[in-house]
């Protein structure tokens, strides 16, 4: 009878880890009303974004939608789930749902990037009830790496749908409320239509260690540990942070909290009181009157960012303090692949200096946030829904949690980003597919990821840039001689002479032999001069560079 | 009496894992006699040397002591040990010494690199000697991941020097000699002053596995797999490549080797008679003619190198090959840390096609070329140096090893590039640092690493680049307009007027403004429009961009 249908349409997060952003749709054909669950960034790198900001998703798709937008929801405040709030609201400009702690770290984006923070309203968990049109909009609480992360139940006409959330099956994590198999049980019996469900981890074979596992490793390491100890973990994993200080405070040692993020995610935590009984903590500045052995510095830079606090101390002094031969250096976190090498910098600097570099690859030191395989398979079966949508990782992680559900009974399809699919059926159906695509923050705007300005950085980080001038008079004559500045590139060629020089001599020649069409053409001149300096550029250096040709036409007044 | 003396001076491979060369001296201080062991590269990554072909080390120390120089050896063929040998042998101009694979590969590079091939001289394994200067040089075999690699025995008036070479214990390594304690235990018995010892495992404390572990779990791959399987592995690690050939041929498959330094090792390890038995292979053209299911491509790229042959199938089509759903691809190798997010690229690539990526996480099918720390131990024990000196690591790995050597009894110090250390004593003793670092193969020509050239790349690779030109009359005044280009930035402000344009109208009012004495200093009138440049592209969009100012004085002929 109903022609309503239910759609789902990741825009970002499904084939990739980061910039979370899942759009579901309950009406009639092309008259959807829609929410999106998760508005995150992703991070740059030099190889394929250099000087890239942060990366979000394009969501043209939905800003010309908006009028059926009813609302974002944030699952928690992990930067690939709430950090291009800021950046994007402007373009959708519907309220920001979200749990307090989530909440306040969804202002802190809004006033970051001049919105109004307001727009972000804070929503108790279930059975607190958010009615959006067509959909009843719950937060359940779930276990991971940062306080009050969730999972949301959404209600629709024609079933429920489970969102997990990033997720981990941790009954004691610390800090933040323990997984409830219960609760989900209870969730999981009204019937689920669909569950989305988190993918990061499916490719582990082992059960998930608790936060808990971690305490005595870290209250070990505290007692032995002869000189000043420096711990570095995600900011936002409030749960470590507690178990790194309490270990610390046990052992007689002062915490001090540094860089800027793990001064503002503990700040926030306190304001929303989930930071209970925090040692004591003090200041950079007393810190440096503390002897070495009665020090903990908790530091952000897991992953090695060049201006983090560990970088900072791995090239020398930061806020007055270093570390020496006989320190201690806990990486009490993982590495997210790609990064290797940044944190391997670190490393090897701090090693330079003699200092113990401890990482977790004896696995005492840090626990994932994401659910292993045999915790996704409990999972499925407390929520026991009709069909698994794996959100929330790359391809291979994706399909292969896919092939998993099937295997255990469920309808389940790897849905990429861009996808339509209807869920309103007994299985997944794939309808349509919108353009989809990746923006970039780059400095204070924003720019497209295929509009051609970061290939062109690219380029000339590889090939060197070189900018050729010239002048025509009013006869498309060439005035004086035409000149060739290079950048990033050898200055002199194989038998010595400045590069820039042979290339002149080339394009005066080139310019000398030009016929008077090819000179009065400017397409025709821009591309022969570019041959020119390309083809000199590989014969004297082996180099094809990035080449801009200005032509200046004098004209008569 | 005597006042000669026994040092040794990295200038590339300790501190790191690449670019290995190792100076060993010996005579009256300042006049030591001199060989250099291995001459190998390191590879360049976008964040630190973009655009850079290969990476390799300074040996400006090296080369004003050319005439001291006796030899140059080298231990086996992997690029980071053989792989600079063409590229700077001109610098040297003295013999090199290897055994017959590596010289084969050796004389490669040097005819690559339009260098003499004849320079390179076959040496057999102990007890055949070479006597260079005050040094007797006896190569002995070692198991590692190529054939023929080799550890050095360097006798010396002062003592014994044994240089490991890059080994693992393994005993059944397929192809190329067996590890043998025997020898090793010989070569240790007429007493050992120094073992300079690979370092790259010594963080894995189990023991090594050897290769023949692997030959079950290939043949069972290949049996079970339902479609085609296209396997990657380092082209040198001809072992690898017999057995997987092996187990395919068993399996019914046919084999099909793909990629260039592929083709190019089999070749040579053929022709040095090392490769028997290898199973009949197929060309590509033949491979589109067998059924999916009854072949092995062994390809390239296990590093997930853009232009290798895994990563063009991931994108498409390779030699009229693809890969298709049902497909298996397998990682026979390991990911070399920092390469990560190349590799994740191409698993994720074939993820989306449906191909099963399977790699080495269930420790099946691969072994490393490099003995971990009970392997290390054990060569320690065999050895039985007075010092042992770690080298073939990063910074973190020596100073483990050290540290390890220490608390075995043994004198032992973390010797870093450009130190020179005399051995001649019953310790190591640092004597002096040199100057050291890398130079860069960049197209066809070389640079220097810290010649600015790559760190201008770098700076337009993160901030884009602006080019300003402008035109000054005899009497240093504006001729026309000066005119901005901007490459790899956004081409419009805040407001939506063009960004070269806005930049134009602050670069005219700047000039209107400035007095006759900046107008005729060059220096001056670059400061300040370079200044002028940087704060209007922050105002505009947040970026501070690499600035080039051309400024053209008209001259009175």
């Amino acid at each position: 009878m109903s022609k309503d249908r239910l759609i789902y349409l990741p825009l970002g997060g499904a084939g990739e880890v980061g910039m979370n952003a899942y759009v579901f749709g309950y009406g009639p054909k092309g008259r959807e009303r829609l929410i999106l669950v998760d508005l995150g960034v992703t991070f740059s790198d030099m190889a394929s974004s250099p000087g890239v900001d942060l990366i979000m998703p394009d969501l043209r798709w939905l800003e010309e939608r908006r009028d059926r937008l009813e609302a974002i929801i944030i699952t928690h405040a992990h930067e690939d789930h709430v950090g291009a709030v800021g950046q994007l609201w402007h373009k959708l400009r519907v309220p920001v749902y979200a749990r307090d702690f989530t909440a306040r770290i969804a202002r802190l984006k809004m006033q970051d990037a001049g919105q109004d923070p307001e727009q972000v309203i804070t929503v108790g968990k279930a059975p607190e009830t958010l009615e959006l049109g067509p959909f009843r909009v719950q937060f359940f609480p779930v276990a991971h790496s940062l306080p009050e992360a969730s999972g949301v139940v959404i209600d629709t006409p024609a079933g429920r749908v489970v969102h997990s959330g990033d997720f981990k099956a941790d009954r004691t994590p610390g800090v933040g409320e323990p997984h409830d198999p219960e609760m989900l049980a209870q969730i999981g019996r009204s019937g689920v239509k669909a569950l989305l469900c988190d993918s990061t981890n499916v490719m582990n074979t082992h059960a998930g260690r608790s936060e808990a596992t971690l305490t005595a490793p870290i209250a070990q390491l505290m007692r032995d540990a002869r000189g000043m100890v420096v711990a570095t973990t995600f900011a936002s994993n409030v749960a470590r942070l507690k178990t790194l200080a309490v270990a610390a405070h046990e052992a007689g040692r002062s915490v001090c909290l540094m860089g800027r993020a793990m001064l503002r995610m503990t700040q926030v935590a306190t304001e929303a009181g989930i930071l209970k009984d925090f040692p004591p903590t003090i200041s950079p500045e007393a810190a440096k009157d503390v002897p070495r052995e009665k020090l903990l510095l908790i530091v952000t830079g897991s992953q090695g960012e060049g201006r983090a606090a560990s970088a900072q101390l791995a090239r020398g002094t930061y806020m007055g303090l270093n570390m020496k031969e006989g320190d201690t250096f806990l990486f009490s976190s993982m590495t997210i692949p790609g990064n290797e090498r940044e944190v391997g910098r670190v490393v090897n600097a701090f090693a330079r200096m003699g200092v113990d570099v401890l990482d977790n690859s004896a696995r005492l030191y840090h626990v994932s946030g994401h659910a292993n395989r045999p915790d996704l398979e409990a999972m499925h079966d407390l929520i026991q829904p009709q069909m698994l949508i794996p959100v929330h990782g790359e391809h291979r992680m994706l399909h292969e949690h896919a092939k998993l559900a099937i295997a255990r009974g469920m309808q389940s399809m790897v849905v990429p980003n861009g996808a339509v699919v209807d869920l309103t059926g007994a299985a997944p159906v794939l309808v349509d597919e919108v353009e989809t695509g990746r923006v970039y923050l780059d400095g204070s705007r924003m720019i497209g990821a295929m509009d051609g300005i970061v290939r062109d950085r690219i380029r000339m980080a590889i090939g060197g840039h070189v900018f050729v001038t010239l002048i025509l008079d009013e006869d498309d004559e060439l005035l004086g001689d035409p000149w060739a500045e290079i950048v990033g590139l050898r200055p002199t060629g194989k038998g010595g002479q400045p590069l820039n020089e042979i290339i002149e001599e080339e394009l005066a020649q080139y310019l000398s032999r030009a016929g008077a069409k090819t000179m009065a053409d400017d397409d025709k001149l821009n591309d022969g001069l570019r041959r020119v300096v390309r083809q000199v550029t590989m014969e004297e250096i082996g180099k094809k560079p990035e080449v801009t040709i200005v032509v200046s036409r004098l004209m008569n007044d």
